[in-house]
């Protein structure tokens, strides 16, 4: 029943978010069946399913999250407030070990910016300053655009073509919804100043990664190369992409003003949040609940990733109530800095690591609040038919069977070296990337009841997890990166 | 077949754009027909319909409209581009007796803005000026912030509990497809500032008069009462009303900082463009069409009026190709600001006075780009049998009959106390006001196909108008003001 492809791609940049096309394992799938789970444990899951679907605290949590932190990016009081929240939070909702487990994390800031077409037909556009980006001069940087429609296509110009000017990626993301137009895109973002400073470009615009046409742009981060030069980069909403490209293609010299008032601070010492519901019988063997607390400074997070905290909470909430509790201990990490260098996600797995191999399975919720439609595994291949099981529990909300090449999530790849077995339960993506990373992603977007599907899931995955007898074996050994 | 009922609202605001709804003038339908329209007139009529359908310019004018001169708000740089473009495009599209007629027009411009909620939990909102406020000083305003739910409520408050703070209006918008939301809505724009100043209220926010949830607020003019006191009014997008209102929900003191930049500049002289296709046996007989040229500031006025002045030409255009010219003169009207006081359609009336009782009907095209779905008009009702045959010919394009109350249009206001008769080709407001006023109403938003349904029944009303044996008569007499 376990869809299994051989996923082409290569990893993206560790901290391009969660699509990550892991390349195939070539594991066929193994004909020893592990041990049927016991009735009155999938019973039990069903019970706790039902009850979710009818109703959970999820829109609640990521409401106080978004009114009472709002934006809160690396490095910033917003990301302090937030820890707070979460400590406050995972006390109240009756987690034990509340605590935090510092990391150290980047602090930058956007500061003002602008932007405007000078000539031939002055008009200012809008647009966002990538994460990571270095500013203009105060002025700014006034410059011909040159447009290319690909991250490759800029490598065979001229740099006498390039020399000085602004580089404009000009490349349309697709619809999809399992985020794989992304996947495709987002190069663009992380590594289009690189390779335009490389030719002598001044800075760089992009096309927004995102699918809508709202006048709200799409930041995300971008890197800069060891010893190359560091231009200024930003992006388009993409109604801002469309003009400028029209006037381009008009064949008039088009110029252009970019102003950006980013920088970078030093760093921040902050932490991930943690909070457990403590196994009854074998405490030591983890089953880790991730999100990401930390969100971009543009919106609430509310998608990105104040749902996955709420339905990672809520999911836990519920089975922390149950009557008796299951046989491992369920961990719930909300981690810091996901969104620009996974610094938290890092400081996880190396102060974990004597851990990591009683880390018997890892889940993320970080997909916006889009309802569960896969169910995805990364898991001894031996253990399938577990799987199996639990897609069977699973069909009342929809979800199908996928495949065991699942990457789980960003904050689960340090996880990756370790083995550690993860299950994904893939989100409709369909219209998460026309918020992801905007100003637009503010709790208003989310439907209550997706997020309580999303908990029916994670409750049932989670609580089997927890319960059943044997468990995933470790993860198949990651490939080669190329 | 003429759908007759008595609207009951008061006229709003002169430049609250279109929507205003006209007492019931009490008029009973006439039995005195006026003439069948000739079957050739009719013919003619159908086939331009039938190939404006089949695809127009409307979509390449419009484009370049927003690609050559963008954001084009009274009084601004971009206006006088505008006008320019309209002159060269009238031209190049074959129009005669192309010219400029002057206007005085306000120059409000925006600045730099910002808000940000202070206490209890700090985090910066999305807002924009409303058209005409005055800026707060440099350093902002900072003050605690009262909710209230309508206009009027404000007045039953105490001065005690205004003084000094922030009137926040929370009124949300419903979404209509006459625009009739609108109209409820819109007046806490024009007159919120004035009923807080009155109870000493330092300054005021207003949830967006708009039906989307998009991080983009909605601007449109206030105004002032003479020897008023004079205080800061900007439109929160709907998303950061929510915010604020939740904040507040809590209990706890809301405090919130504005920064408005905005100011008053000199008036500017600018000016209406005009075009005309000539009459060819009454030359001094008008049919007008109307849209305007100027738009808000913060998008490049795709659908408010971009899309309006498109039609209209393409419409005009259209007729002027014919191998015979109707027997009247259409005259097309761009007019200079549209959105903050109506002067350049004051000044058309000044100027043309001596003529209006020759302008034998007029229309506007000013509500976005979606499709007619109904013909209305205020003609002698005695001339209703010929509307009916309009409407008729107007079956084919989805369009029903309404009744013989319409407004006209904003900037054919004016033109009211001349009596001149207006038809309105009424469109699907639905989505209009997820983007009326705000930084995402551009090109994007407009699909080719509903501006060429729009040609298709403008060509058959003004081509019908231009040609018919008699004519509209005079549209009954104003209502008294109230």
């Amino acid at each position: 029943m376990h869809v299994r492809f051989c996923a082409v791609r290569r990893p993206l940049a560790a901290f391009s978010f969660s699509v990550l096309f892991l390349a195939c394992a070539g594991e066929g799938r193994s004909q020893t069946a592990a041990a049927a789970l016991p009735e009155e444990v999938k019973a039990t899951a069903r019970t706790l399913q039902k009850e979710a679907l009818a109703g959970t605290r999820a829109f609640d949590i990521v409401r106080s999250l978004t009114v009472e932190t709002g934006p809160r990016p690396a490095g910033s009081k917003g990301y302090q407030a937030a820890m707070e929240w979460g400590v406050r939070n995972l006390k109240e909702m009756g987690f034990s070990n509340v605590r935090l487990e510092k990391t150290t994390s980047p602090h930058w800031v956007r500061g003002a910016e602008s932007g405007e077409i000078l000539s031939p037909w002055p008009q200012p556009v809008v647009l966002a300053a990538l994460g990571g980006s270095v500013g203009t001069p105060e002025g700014g940087i006034e410059a011909q655009v040159i447009e290319v429609p690909s991250l490759d296509a800029v490598d065979k110009l001229d740099p006498a073509q390039v020399q000085g000017k602004i580089v404009f990626y000009n490349v349309p993301m697709e619809r999809t919804k399992d985020g794989s137009g992304y996947g495709r895109a987002v190069g663009v973002r992380g590594a289009g100043a690189n390779r335009a400073a490389k030719l002598g470009a001044a800075a760089v615009l992009i096309r927004s990664i995102g699918t809508d046409n709202n006048r709200t742009p799409h930041t995300g981060a971008m890197r800069y190369e060891e010893g190359g030069t560091r231009i200024p980069a930003a992006a388009l909403s993409n109604p801002d992409a469309d003009l400028l490209a029209a006037q381009i293609a008009t064949g008039k010299p088009v110029t252009f003003r970019l102003k950006l008032g980013a920088r970078s601070l030093p760093e921040v010492e902050e932490a991930n949040v943690v909070g457990e519901i403590p196994g009854r019988e074998k405490p030591e063997e983890i089953v880790l609940l991730a999100c990401h607390l930390d969100s971009w400074d543009l919106g609430t997070g509310a998608v990105d990733d104040g749902a996955g905290c709420a339905i990672m909470m809520e999911a836990a909430r519920r089975i922390g109530q149950l009557p008796v509790k299951p046989r491992r201990t369920i961990r719930v990490v909300l981690y810091a800095n996901e969104e620009f260098g996974l610094t938290g996600a890092r400081s996880y797995a190396e102060a974990h690591k004597d851990e990591l191999s009683r880390h018997i399975v890892a889940g993320e919720s970080d997909f916006g609040s889009g309802r569960v439609w896969r169910l995805s595994s990364r898991v001894d291949p031996a253990t399938l038919p577990v799987m199996d099981e639990i897609a069977e529990l699973l069909k009342p909300l929809g979800v199908e069977p996928g495949n065991n090449e699942s990457f789980g999530g960003a904050d689960l790849s340090p996880l990756i070296p370790a083995q550690v077995p993860v299950i994904g339960l893939d989100q409709d993506g369909t219209y998460y990337f026309d918020l992801h990373h905007t100003a637009n992603d503010t709790l208003d977007k989310i439907d209550p009841k997706d997020l309580d599907q999303n908990v029916a899931a994670w409750v049932t995955v989670a609580y089997i997890a927890a319960e059943m007898p044997g468990d995933f074996g470790r993860a198949p050994a990651p490939p080669a990166r190329r």
